[in-house]
């Protein structure tokens, strides 16, 4: 603790503007002094740079609106135990100086900010505004930037009906079997179970909290929130130990909407938060992608005023095929789902059968990996691959070996029988 | 039977070209003889007039092409007995010569019938192609041309689910209550229970069959079609006795979507028939309503692939408020249900309510026919109706007294919470 210099010795150091640690710790400082979602602070930050930024801040010579809006937090210091407090749970903060940061997803967010005039003070203003982050605390053990490139939000009612969760959870089992993430806000009913079904395809999927991700928010998904950050990504732009503040949920659902490339909403009352996210992907340009349910449910009255609201141009989905449709890249996620021929597996040996399961379906791994989760020697392994790789089945990514991908197949145009 | 004269003595009659009744014989003929459906017939029949048109046939003299669409039924004569039949059971033949022909609404009809090739005499082309009828027989108390003026078509499955017939059921009761009549095809289902809703509102009803107005078809659906009769409409454009070919289906929902506003799918399987009656309806120009369901549920497939047809621009509808959007005219029918105020029905005495009960919704009744329902004298109604009307609970129409239509009121436009 004493071998952490003090912040604003660490800010005055010469090499103080290039180096990322000082750049991390200003920003950890940001994540705490400035409330999240603020055109006016961010845009100082951008300007001023987030060390300079701070500074200013900390020395009272910011703008007079950025000054007000941070208040006495400027005279306090927690960036040094929140960066140790993050560490001893397995998080970080990212940043955008970082590689990892999802600057292309997030870059909708900027270019909206950019249009964007200065605070009204308004929490409701603020809370709508299209702002990018400072940074980022993440826990978890992928990349960000790549666990979020082929995402999709699934997000929903908490009071939810058994028929949302069926659907919501087999939605988010597809994607997942297909190679993309689920992102989802973390809370009970629609969001928990596109979690889960994303878990069970044993495919990452990202909880974007409002509240610090050390916090177990809300507090029955205490062990859902766990196996998201052993297998996926629990994210927050608040510090670790912050509060999920009501406000703050509405600041964090332009994160879910910005980080993924189009949000499904699978059952909404109406006038409801879910429905908040998906008309605010709609402002980023993303695909908004609706479930109906029946009209007799008051949860899909939410999802039915999105599809009959012309002008937000939601598209209506019933199945995995339908999201990738929208969000998919063109000739690739057309496909139809990727069914491992029967036949192809029929020839193959158990070792081999065994080698293609341990496969991921993302990222390729070592044959060292695949032997330890086919329950094999290497050499097995090594003696198989030759023969799955040219069935087809499994492929060489350059760094490890992964499921090959489906064939393209272009899928039979369905229409309406004439009759 | 005696009485009745020759066909073609008939229609050589020196009068026969101007007199209704030649003319209505002439076409009551061409229904048996010529299947509906046929751009050719129709021209010819168009350009020549009916009763040449029959005089050319019956001497074999009519174009090739029309000739051999209606064959050895040329010579064939069963004018009539037909036209007996139908009086025999309450029924009767509406021609286009007729004050009660729906011609604004078939105009839709010959509009699109004038863009049609001739026939390539494949069954498909012609089940398709739009063309007017050239007689509908009608079983049923109302005029054609007033019973369809304000009309919706409610249409889907056969094979529906509790869910499908409970909503087509609410809906066309909803829309009966409006003054709305529910058209639909008197089939097993969403049919069904759409026209059960509407007869339950004490709405009329209109059911179109692809078979004789005297069949009773399907079987099970005897009360209700005999009910149909009774309170609203049976319509067909095959004469009396004609068997309900499967071909015949697809001729009449053209019909169903001519003769109405608007065409709501309650439930429809994938690429089904109640698919190919709503795309019909857009290709009229008139708008196609879709209540969505479960995704989980195979008779709501078909509807949800109309949704996502965005060629089709379907509309989702999910209330009889929807549905009025749609069809409504402008500023009358956007008002909210119409309820009649409680504190104005409050101080009504048990009289004035009871002639306010039996006030119709559509069509104004006479002093003495409100006495009739009531159960009280013409002397007491007459004495009632004035401070109704003051308190603009019913309205003179000109030939009679009704409920008055509801207050126009500017529904608040509903906004999705900020939040």
């Amino acid at each position: 603790m004493t071998a952490v210099p003090d912040l604003d010795a660490a800010l005055a150091a010469p090499a103080a503007e290039g180096g990322t640690a000082t750049v991390r710790r200003a920003r950890a400082w940001l994540t705490r002094a400035a409330e999240p979602g603020s055109v006016v602070v961010w845009r100082f930050v951008e300007r001023a740079g987030p060390v300079a930024a701070v500074r200013l801040l900390r020395a009272g010579r910011a703008p007079d609106a950025v000054q007000a809006l941070v208040g006495v937090r400027a005279e306090q210091d927690a960036s040094a135990a929140d960066l140790r407090r993050a560490d001893r749970c397995g998080a970080r903060l990212v940043i955008p100086e970082d590689d990892e940061w999802p600057a292309l997803a997030l870059h909708a967010l900027t270019v909206a900010a950019s249009g964007e005039r200065a605070d009204s003070g308004e929490m409701s203003d603020r809370t709508k505004a299209p702002v990018p982050p400072v940074a980022l605390w993440v826990r978890g053990p992928g990349r960000l930037v790549d666990v979020v490139d082929r995402s999709v939000a699934v997000v929903g009612s908490r009071a939810s009906t058994a028929y949302g969760e069926h659907v919501a959870g087999d939605l988010a089992h597809r994607l997942g079997e297909r190679g993309w993430t689920v992102v989802s806000g973390g809370a009970y009913g629609i969001d928990a179970a596109a979690h889960r079904g994303a878990l069970a395809a044993q495919a990452p999927t990202v909880a974007v909290l409002a509240c610090g991700i050390d916090r177990v928010y809300p507090s029955g998904n205490g062990a859902l929130l766990e196996r998201i950050a052993q297998e996926g990504l629990v994210v927050s732009e608040w510090p670790p130990g912050a509060a999920p503040h009501r406000h703050r949920f509405l600041v964090r659902n332009r994160l879910i909407a910005a980080l993924t490339r189009g949000t499904v909403v699978v059952e909404a009352a109406a006038r409801s938060g879910a429905q908040a996210t998906a008309r605010r992907a709609g402002r980023l340009g993303r695909p908004v992608m609706v479930v109906p349910g029946p009209v007799t449910s008051a949860m899909s009255v939410g999802c039915h005023e999105l599809v009959r609201d012309r002008a937000l141009g939601a598209v209506l989905v019933g199945s995995a095929a339908h999201v990738l449709e929208e969000v998919g890249r063109l000739g690739e996620d057309l496909a139809p789902p990727p069914e491992v021929a029967t036949d192809a597996r029929e020839g193959l040996s158990d070792i081999a059968i065994r080698v293609l399961d341990a496969c991921p379906v993302r990222r390729g791994v070592s044959p060292e990996r695949l032997a330890a989760v086919a329950g094999c020697g290497v050499v097995q392994v090594l003696q198989v691959l030759p023969a799955l790789e040219l069935a087809g089945l499994v492929e060489w990514t350059g760094t490890g070996w992964r499921v090959a991908p489906p064939q393209r197949v272009t899928p039979p145009r369905k229409e309406g029988r004439p009759s």
